[in-house]
């Protein structure tokens, strides 16, 4: 298997083989985490991103990523980029992904919904940039999809559920468990792009996998699909529900997050005041004690920034069974380990 | 003693002992820059640094520090944190904070009056950052103090007033000498940090400390009574007047500029403009040639960027007795001792 | 030859043999990119950039460049700092620029049309920089000249006109081809920078120089002069031409750019809009296949970024001939050069 210069934009389009190999590499990063081994991985190579979104975790996650590799992540807002639109003058993204592959070992990409005018023009744009690029083309976010998170939370499950640390990661312990992926009200409106990688990467996994939510809060129906899908290869249920508490029996991993509804777009806007005002009209959707008891002594998990009090009280999400910090803390390994497998001097 | 992992929120919190640890590591790492002893010890490490203000030299010799030291500086602006209000959905300081100490080796925070409701607003976040993250947080300067600046300034005074370069560093010389910080009028409205930090360091190192201001610009009282304590404590003279002159009399170091009224903020604003409207009517505050020749052949300081023509004339801040681009390059070594301490392999 | 500590403003300054020098080592570089030789040459080093204008290229290229040898270029943008003006108070150039230089081994500056009153006073300001910093100023672009620009330029022409890779770079196969820089329509209001320093470093390497441009768009005349000078020297033809078609015959490089006309301020203003009117009254001013049938089979180059359908079409800029790629890739390379020259423990 040779995963150098291999795009990733969803985990989907990568074999279980090759996602296991990326969860094998992060859990020895994180075990031995400054070994020599992996210090020189980058060494004086750059990994160039690009946050059309801002983002705080993920640009700290992935540049201690290139650092402790022994290279370099360049933080850059493309809005001092003047690209080619159908109305202005500017550069093609040929020109400019052309150029970047001579300079860089690896593009990053983050961009959601509120920088596009339609709910997939952001994976176009990736798409576009993997196609002139010859580098690899790395999701950090974007509106359909979020590799990273989804590494990094079957990595955490897998933790949780595994023998130890000491005892190695074996993501074979999350066949048969029962991922609850619930809608949570709240005031952000949210991507769908950790919520439908989770559902996509829990079912590849061997997971049964429900998703509840009110109704008008459809997904991407060729997610739902491909989710579906994984689930029947692996003899593993996978079902929809619009009741706030049936998804909660006989869970083990309970995953409480806002998402936008279908309606978020109209004529090329993103109306967030109207999904935030629509969402709130649902406080019964919040991940409690009392729901938390209906599960097979489940573990809860976010992707944070947690949006406390409306997804989830505090008291589950600082509970003894929360495992947000652990999954928030393998960002780092499994970017690591990504950077490595596709980038670096392995 | 173990400096490893201690917060460094202002120097008073600091035992003398541990301050001359810093001193003496910064005045080595001074004269053996790029000595391989120091080069790696924060290898592949990360340094988060969070701005609330901008600012340029800060962030120069933080960023030149981790850089000096092998590891990384990561500039982040907070601005792009959705963070928790009373009034306002996001991520708690637990959250964010605990999160971060999974990824970066410390913390750096700037924050000032005009990112503020009121006076120690900012000392507080700092602290609750501290609480919650299992790592140093460091002050890169806030409404309070900044405790980098005064260790920057207590190591320029005593090489000015040391053996010179080859004897080593000794801070012992400063005891007995007379420091004069003295309020300059000027255009700017500046925090208290800086000059509070300076009492506070000087009295604890044997100083005596006079502060001069005219009527109407008090500092933190419960500051003020620290200096005095330590000066007590060192058998050592603290006075403050609305003298203009009197201060200078016999001073060996003289510190001039502007701060701030305690009226500068109402009902949670920074009143900025009234500030500096209030500052300009004060001519005569000017550190000038003819007031420097009451001392005893003092020294000029400045913690920069100077207000020359308003805080210090040209005559003084360029003069043969000016220090203040040895204290601003202190800032380094001062920063790359901190940072070894605290973080580092050492 | 000790280049350690020289300014780079533009390349006319350096003697030829100091050009070949960089062109040399960037040649070499180029060939074993990732070499030890190489990678340590900063290490440890911190390279402040200063980007009076935002700029995704050059940022790429001198934050990688950096990176490959070890150090770390700062992305500062000189907006956080206040700098003392006519009007308003602030830290003078002398201040700033003399603590900078405690901090780092040297200093980018890029500053364009419109960040400045009048053509030439980003010049000025590079220079007084220059003046105070004890460390290398290097321009990144600035009102008058591109230095980088055109190493890279010449470097990328030498590339095409020579034996191949392995056989070494030979600046020499330069002599007696004819360079033909051409005015082109457009929607951008481009600098003078990359033009003029074409025209010079061409010049001081043998080339024939002819600058073609509809009446109204002269350049700066010191610079034609010294082009003048600099052809006359080498027995080399010097011209300037308003016929769109005349320059074509028998170049061997073209290069088609817009730049705005000397009309471009006006009481201290930059008039972008009207810049942008005026210049696309000329779409006969693009660089097209008919007209490169013209020439003695010339490459065609640009500093890119290109403005594609007015200033040349796609399929001459993206053509077999085309030589914009590698040209962009060798702002690295010669970036690289510079800095381990100039700043670097070569």
């Amino acid at each position: 298997m040779d995963l150098f210069g291999r795009d990733l934009i969803t985990t989907q389009e990568w074999s279980l083989e090759e996602l296991r190999a990326v969860l094998d590499l992060a859990a020895r990063m994180k075990r031995e985490r400054f070994s020599p081994k992996f210090t020189s991985l980058l060494a004086n190579k750059t990994f160039f991103m690009f946050f059309y979104n801002p983002s705080v975790r993920t640009r700290q996650s992935f540049e201690c990523a290139a650092t402790e590799l022994g290279g370099h992540a360049q933080f850059l807002e493309p809005k001092a980029m003047r690209l080619k639109t159908a109305t202005s003058a500017g550069e093609t993204v040929e020109d400019a992904a052309r150029v970047m592959a001579r300079y860089a070992a690896g593009l990053g990409i983050r961009i959601l919904e509120d920088r596009v005018g339609y709910y997939g023009e952001g994976d176009e744009l990736l798409r576009e940039y993997a196609r002139w690029g010859d580098f690899p083309v790395i999701s950090m976010a974007h509106d359909k999809y979020h590799p990273c998170q989804g590494l990094a939370d079957v990595m955490g499950w897998a933790e949780w559920f595994g023998k130890g640390p000491g005892k190695g990661l074996d993501v074979s312990v999350l066949e048969g468990k029962k991922l609850l992926i619930s809608w949570g009200h709240g005031a952000l409106a949210r991507s769908w792009c950790s919520v439908q990688e989770a559902m996509l990467i829990g079912s590849r996994f061997g997971m049964d996998v429900t998703v509840a939510s009110p109704e008008g809060y459809d997904l991407d129906p060729q997610v739902i699909e491909w989710a579906r899908e994984n689930c029947k290869a692996n003899q593993a249920n996978f079902a929809i529900t619009h009741d706030v508490k049936a998804g909660y029996r006989g869970a083990h991993v309970v995953y409480s997050r806002h998402w936008m509804s279908p309606q978020a777009y109209r004529d090329g806007e993103f109306l967030k005041q109207a999904e935030i005002d629509r969402a709130l009209k649902y406080p019964e959707w919040i991940c409690d004690t009392e729901k938390m008891k209906l599960t097979d002594n489940a573990i809860f998990t976010h992707p944070m920034p947690i949006d406390r009090g409306h997804e989830v009280t505090d008291e589950v999400a600082s509970g003894p069974r929360s495992c947000i910090y652990d999954v928030a803390e393998n960002r780092l390994h499994v970017q690591k380990a990504i950077m490595a497998l596709t980038m670096g001097n392995l």
